[in-house]
């Protein structure tokens, strides 16, 4: 496969070198990544300033890398145009250091990239280590390999508007159960801010906060991680919540009165 | 209601003046908002700097407003813990200059803040103006007052997790058919970027494109838009797709040969 590599926490970042030299054993690959760290970036675009590319050198039997000073979602973009103008079959993001689990996947850059290549038609997968260690790339690494194997094979196709959401647990090979497939759990923060104040005497915030430990349903990505699985979610960009629909109907909200004007 | 008032074109611009200005004649309205316009920054939040908070004033009945040097998310969150400690009951995001319909939800930076008050557990509602022109604004804060009007009655509970995103069509009043309840629809752009060279000589790339005006489904955002309908669409951030998961146990990926490590 025609594979592209992009990732949230920047080109030179040691998830994504180990990524894109494990996919490149078997498959083309190209790197498009931002040049420096964009966690939390979300589905962020780049409208308003100009993007530049620099072509950069990765070793391996990587076809080519590129750095661009944009968002994970610019990167997605600019690859499916300019620079792999061949087309591209699957788009790998990752590998993250650090989970994104639950709510992780609304502020993640790293689904964000295989989101955008969801949006343009390509099958997608996210590729995250559940721990801020760098130990355990190579791993999960290995991991994307075989994933790959799978969507090569036409009988693993992934439904329109569908990417996979990876998370590998950070502990010693021997101590990975298994694959679990999973479902989004809750993963929320205890958020509050720090108050503090400058050198010259103006208040500033700072956003701090920790995972909160809630009780988890047994088939959520974050029971997955705590049980040592490695976690594999279907997630979509439909939001739409249908349950509601109905309801909402019986809201009756602004009925129009017989030949008036709504509102 | 305790209402906090937000968007991401910045506190300055026309449609969170006219949301805010609506929403205050019946309830307190306390606005946190960037500073600047902050449009398809997705669901970002700002973790590497301070975040400044200054007074301004708007005018009306609003209680406080206060601009952030900050994303969408931001302001909720720092609205939720310093600026309103007594508690918020309802978040409005808006009124969006532009459509948020289709795709366009997952970039969107107005319907990040009414994902934010989801997340931490608001009643929130997106708003957007479906035209880039500045005309309707008044007539979509009167409908979002509308909306609050049944969300203070405690037989319109929104269950967890769920927001509303709503899309008011830009034509006038008397043309406006009612209101629809629709699922996210498609929406897509026919991307391409701009490669132009700069004074010094080198190559930079600007991101283009236009909606394809695609085949939709009747009862989706787009279609109602189209119809001259008020589109009012639930939308929750668990993205997992159920559909997939059974077929992804199928898919054996990586068994664990007995006795041996996964790799």
């Amino acid at each position: 496969m025609r594979i592209l590599v992009s990732n949230d926490d920047g080109i030179m970042a040691p998830g994504i070198q180990a990524l894109a030299l494990a996919l490149a054993t078997e498959h083309e690959v190209t790197v498009v990544a931002p040049d420096r760290e964009r966690s939390a970036t979300g589905h962020a675009l780049t409208l308003h300033k100009p993007l530049r590319v620099e072509k950069v050198s990765l070793g391996g039997s990587i076809k080519a890398a590129y750095a661009v000073n944009g968002t994970p979602s610019d990167c997605v973009k600019i690859a499916n145009g300019p620079l792999m103008p061949e087309g591209i079959d699957a788009v790998f993001s990752g590998i993250n250091r650090g989970p994104n689990l639950g709510t992780d996947v609304i502020y993640s850059g790293t689904v964000s990239a295989a989101l955008e290549g969801t949006i343009l038609g390509i099958p997608s997968v996210a590729l995250s280590l559940a721990s801020f260690s760098d130990l355990g790339y190579e791993k999960a690494a290995a991991f994307a390999l075989e994933l790959a194997r799978k969507l090569s094979d036409p009988a693993h196709k992934l439904p329109a508007k569908v990417l996979l959401n990876v998370n590998y647990p950070a502990i010693e090979a021997e101590d990975v159960v298994g694959v679990r497939i999973t479902r989004q759990g809750e993963r929320r923060y205890g958020e509050s801010f720090e108050i503090r104040t400058d050198p010259r005497g103006k208040t500033y915030y700072w956003l701090a906060g920790e995972v909160i430990e809630a009780e988890e349903a047994p088939d959520t990505d974050v029971t997955a991680i705590r049980d040592n699985y490695i976690s594999v979610t279907p997630i979509h960009y439909d939001m739409t919540y249908h349950p509601l629909r109905q309801e909402l109907e019986g809201w009756d909200i602004l009925p129009r009165p017989a030949g008036k004007t709504l509102l």
